[in-house]
């Protein structure tokens, strides 16, 4: 049956959706491919079909998927290959660490990616970003890429659990990658790692599923 | 084969040390027995044969394993019983759980806590903590609890991704305790949890292992 992914488009075909990366990294883990759609983050119309304005969507056959954690399970429940999870106590704990991702690391990044995601997205979609973040930040990009480096020191400190962790096994999800492994490298499509575990760590990540990750862009050529 | 804990002990036999609840929270979801010995923290004497100077330390027959996190691997990987992991990506994932945990959760919450330890245990450990407390923290426990709502406020905003994951699901590990809720649950033997979905949990905790953490007084009576 035909998957279609719908995810964040930008110019030069970069696709910079930190959480559609995490919906392509679970299809390549379980060896699936699907019809890539991209979206302009302006352009709402366009998946208007999925009855909400947010990507990733995985349309699955007759069944459409938001949210890239809703994703993840669709995927474990419905379709074979490696377990994303690999088992009831793994998805449990995968869960924590999307929450840890989304609320702790991708809050402390956004200041961080913002100023390069204008770059890579055509003119309108840099303005609904522009808008969309200096109002949720209250300062402007400009303000954010000047505070870069305080911006980073606590990106960085807040990454510390994930630092201590790579340095006692070369994935998260512990000998070989999984679905946790996803969540937590989309936040460096954008980013790069700055110390040794999470660089060795992405570095693993980027050749993983034949080089999934590195054979697509996420940013701009 | 006998196993022997080594835990923190306070008056009135209180078992204040939030390491060594997460040993006695492995042993009873093994079902599993220890001989429990309270060791004040100003008498290294008591655990010299350790070769270092902290609990837990669990005696296994000729074993001495020290670190709660390496006792949990020992549990389980030497005793049978339910599993405290779940597999490899439950075990790899508790570990970055237990790394949040560590580094994040637990230095919040230890200027909440350190003021009430010294009220539990006898002079000697008193005097010993407060000096080991106010030179870490470069403060007094006065001003530590002089500040308590603040050091409230940034422990809740920490604990954050755990609030949202027990929204979604009764415990950290799923539709049953494991060992990455002994680790965040023994925070909460010193501390009250102040929210809905973390409170729940609490309790569904203390009365886990037929009401083991209930039943043992972790302040004094």
């Amino acid at each position: 049956m035909a998957l279609v992914l719908y995810e964040l488009g930008g110019r030069n075909d970069a696709r910079y959706s930190l959480f559609s990366w995490r919906t392509r990294l679970a299809l390549a883990h379980k060896g699936l491919r699907a019809d890539l759609k991209p979206v302009r983050v302006s352009d709402k119309a366009a998946i208007g079909f999925s009855g909400q304005g947010k990507v990733p969507i995985l349309v699955d056959g007759e069944r459409v998927v938001v949210d890239s954690w809703a994703i993840a399970e669709h995927l474990e429940d419905h379709h074979g290959g490696p377990s994303l999870f690999g088992g009831a106590v793994g998805r449990a704990l995968a869960r924590f660490l999307n929450a840890w991702v989304d609320r702790q690391i991708v809050a402390a990044a956004a200041p961080l990616i913002a100023p390069e995601v204008v770059e890579i997205v055509d003119e309108a979609d840099a303005a609904h970003i522009r808008a969309g973040m200096e109002k949720g930040f209250r300062t402007t990009l400009v303000a954010m890429r000047e505070a870069r480096a305080a911006h980073l020191a606590e990106f960085q400190r807040r990454l510390d659990p994930a630092r201590r962790t790579l340095g006692a096994q070369p994935f998260l999800s512990g000998d070989a990658p999984a679905y946790a492994d996803a969540i937590l490298f989309s936040v460096f499509q954008l980013l790069d790692p700055a110390d040794a575990p999470t660089v060795a760590w992405h570095a693993r990540m980027l050749e993983a599923y034949d080089g999934a990750a590195r054979r697509a862009p996420a940013r701009a050529a």
